[in-house]
């Protein structure tokens, strides 16, 4: 085993860090309230005993198993069970359904950790030349079912685990550009970064456990992607391991050389190669980074302001409005011990419900971050304050803003908890035009109602807008329920639902995890008919042995994917 | 003839417009110092006659015309002779010279317009069909030949116009969104967009005679694209007609689908397919926009300036500094009854040189944009002066900045002045990071100057900064020289040497003009090999038959083009 460990193969949870209920005294009755569930009472469901999970045997020759040892050398070869099972699958609900379920349905059958991209290349020849299937593995946190080998793979399969490419190669002062390896997880980038006086500006919630690499292979997005972009921005130039050799993205700031390769690859999730270094703008470390919160009388109002923010010469790093019930459940399972259910249920609300005449149900909770030079996010603080107030916005601080930087990394925690106690607890996001937001949120909504009506379980789903542009939002959705007999299908109903209403009325399919094989049912939908007929194409043609992670994003040849 | 006729079939020239030396006293003197073409006594070269152009015969059947004509009427389908030559080519100064020298390689061999995306659809399914070759047409300002056929091309070849498709079909007040057809030209799209109190801010040299759909095909940039974005930035939603049917991206603002067809659309140059329409972000009026002008001591500094308000909170609409040859030159050449030659002249100059002591011959020219809400503009200049002063930089006003606006489209002009005297001024322009600006700079630089003495003539050779990136910037180069006996050779040699230290210095093989057949040669030393590879395999994948406009960007299936 190696540093992998640091995940478990069970699910996200690491020893000493975590969700702590007990705490937070509003938590157990919103839970009880939302989707039914006693957490007093609730019987936590033990782990699964490791060793009575079913996996086939490893199909890799031991003639193979050489080849790669006799590249990057025994100890970074292995057809270990565990290795393969924590190889197997990303975090979705889906995956740690089926780990706890013991459906492993296609372990790899060798994990293998190049040390640099010559090693790489040498794997990935050695590979393509035995018919090998090639999956590349970053941090393990893909939730698109993306790292998945196919159920009915018949040929042998390589995780590719960049775990050990976790380096700063170099920085361009002048230019604020760095060059780091693909395996690099968010904190080891950042503290390299830091230490020399930069930061990527690239948080998204999985940071403490997901890669460079993998940010790039899926299109990723972070809290602060209002300022510093996606990862589609932020990365110039690429490095690609293909089986002719590497391929080589220069890092230049804006070029009209043709179909953008660099877009090709941004979201590739391995189809095209293997991504083993990126060039990526860096920004100095901000003088001031402060995140306050606000209060909206309600949703519209709300989505009105950040629309008029978006439009206006203001730039806040983030842009935040929780709707009515994701703002119940924030102030519910605020710590007692911080500032924010305390002050607000003692002063706040009082006052709002009171002198504004303010509806307690109605009301939305906001934060936004300014950042910069000390004067810079005092202006944008002062700018964006003067739209809020036209919309009915009130400050209350930079107090809970602590809090929200605190939290930010803890969703996937609350997750784990839930699932111990039999529940789902699950993300999906959608980006839209301005003009749909409204609509879209409260379509998703109803189609989620009527899927949990269906189902015939009492399930919760709330929402805010995570990230602004020029010409619409993200809307990130959080839902729960507590499973029935057949947690896979009960999900299935539910996310496919939400994934529906998101197509229907104007939404991307998702705005920061990728296709994999979660979404692709929908990619016709999304991009059209002939819009995925190039996009196979293009696959087809770059990997006409489908030896790298074949079906994924189109996932299949000759007809359209179904909802699983 | 329709009304494509605005642009000449020999030149960019349109009645009553264009560049009138006589008024600008300092303009001969400096053509002769530049690259001794004495204008009082060079002859002016006379247009050629139309009627001795060699021109072949039409390839197109009866029954094909007849075909077309049944889509579009017969009024829009044409072998005309005029017609055919008018789309032959765009408007490089290579396309001009060949047209000058009777060198007609390969016209089409029918021209169509067609009135909707229904008849887009139409023509290209009624062409594939008939396995004819299809150049989608915009405005027909493109210098990368982009749009000429290739001359051994066996097969019909149709030219697309779509000088009927100029409408703004739909705005989303909201979103800030625009629904317009792909041939609209840049006053045609402007004026309906200004009328509803909206702009695009999309303003590239050729603005008055280039399209939407041009301009998304060659990943176009404009004056203000600091501000507003390059064309990949504005594009949001796409509509492409197909072979297959129409391939529709919609307009959503960031999506984590997979490599990002709307990036592969964008740059095809027709080889994906006719984009009909588009969905670009727009922007509302803005209440402020101003252009100073300032003086730096040397280039160092002001390129070092350019570089610290890139890295800044600032964020000027237009970040554009000349090296001293260029100020030279816009010192020179400025219309006496304007502010800029006769203030500077008399009062500016001499208090730099006597009280800073700085060399006249190092000075560089600077041009700044400030543009959103009063309150905003005045709060960019008073940031970016704060670093100007830094680095030296003197402020002069905004006068020159009314004239930089005024002669903002002149520069294709110029040229055709240039060419009817028999001399070549052409420009080619590239993108590096910030740490390889002045290095690039000088190197181009020595290279013209060495393809100048190969060739033996006096040239000249200036640049200014265009654009301003976070980590890098573009480097506009302006040319010129008197030909000999062989125009084309002389200036292959010329452009050949710019193109090849644009790549050996780290540099894009264009920011805003495409590649078509013109920067082809250099596209694996661009992308790599494998880069060339991917994008030649989706090219096939997608047009298997190689109908529509075969050769471009990849410009040999088998072998790399060599620089012609």
């Amino acid at each position: 085993m190696t540093d992998v460990q640091h995940m478990k193969w069970w699910g996200w949870g690491v020893e000493g860090v975590g969700f702590h209920w007990e705490d937070k005294p509003g938590f157990a009755p919103f839970v009880d309230y939302a989707v039914g569930l006693d957490l007093r009472t609730a019987p936590v469901i033990s782990k699964p005993d490791f060793d009575k999970l079913s996996v086939a045997d490893s199909l890799a020759s031991s003639a193979f198993v050489a080849s790669l040892a006799s590249i990057v050398g025994e100890a970074y070869v292995s057809t270990d069970k565990m290795e393969r099972v924590v190889h197997t699958y990303g975090k979705s609900i889906r995956d740690l359904i089926r780990v706890r379920a013991n459906l492993i349905e296609r372990a790899p059958d060798v994990v293998v950790y190049p040390a640099d991209e010559d090693e790489t290349q040498r794997i990935v020849d050695a590979a393509v030349a035995a018919d090998v299937v090639i999956i590349p593995f970053g941090g393990g946190s893909n939730i698109a079912s993306s790292l998945e080998p196919r159920a009915d793979e018949t040929r042998v399969v390589l995780s590719l685990d960049m775990g050990r490419m976790r380096k700063l190669l170099s920085i361009d002062d002048e230019s604020g550009l760095a060059v780091i390896q693909a395996g690099a997880l968010g904190p080891d980038l950042e503290e390299q970064l830091n230490g020399k006086g930069w930061t990527l500006g690239h948080f998204p919630d999985s940071f403490t456990h997901s890669s460079l690499g993998g940010w790039i292979a899926t299109r990723s997005s972070g809290m602060q992607s209002d300022k510093y972009g996606d990862i589609a921005d932020i990365v110039r130039g690429l490095h690609v391991v293909r089986p002719g050799g590497i391929l080589v993205i220069r890092p230049i700031p804006s070029s009209s050389t043709g179909p953008s390769v660099r877009e090709m690859i941004v979201g590739s999730e391995g189809r095209l190669g293997i991504i083993t270094e990126a060039t990526v703008q860096v920004h100095r470390q901000p003088a001031k980074r402060d995140v306050y919160a606000y209060f909206f009388p309600n949703w519209e109002a709300g989505t009105a302001a950040m629309q008029e923010i978006a439009e206006s010469d203001a730039t806040p790093s983030i842009t935040r409005v929780s709707d009515a019930r994701e703002t119940g459940f924030s102030l519910a399972t605020s710590k007692e011990s911080h500032g924010l259910s305390k002050f607000l249920a003692g002063t706040v609300l009082p006052f709002l419900m009171r002198r504004k005449g303010w509806n307690l149900d109605d009301i939305c909770l906001s934060f936004i971050g300014y950042e910069g030079g000390e004067a810079h996010a005092k202006l944008q603080k002062k700018l964006v304050e003067r739209i809020l107030k036209k919309h009915g916005g009130m400050g209350v601080g930079s107090g809970p803003g602590v809090l929200y930087d605190q939290k930010k990394f803890d969703t996937p925690y609350l997750r784990d908890f839930l699932l111990d106690r039999g529940a789902a607890g699950d993300v999906s996001e959608s980006a839209m035009p301005w003009s749909k937001v409204n609509q879209l949120h409260d379509a998703v909504r109803v189609a989620a109602d009527k899927a949990f009506d269906e189902i015939g379980i009492k399930g919760w789903i709330m929402s805010h807008v995570s990230h602004s542009y020029h010409s619409g939002a993200c809307l990130y959705f959080t839902f729960s329920f507590v499973f029935g007999d057949d947690p896979i299908g009960e999900y299935n109903v539910v996310k496919s639902a939400i994934q529906q209403a998101f197509i229907d009325n104007g939404g991307s399919l998702s705005h920061h995890h990728g296709v994999g094989l979660e979404h692709a049912p929908w990619l016709e939908q999304d991009i059209s008919p002939e819009g995925v007929a190039v996009m196979r194409g293009l696959f087809a043609s770059a990997d006409p042995g489908e030896n790298f992670n074949p079906r994924k994003i189109v996932a299949d040849v000759k007809e359209p994917a179904k909802a699983r």
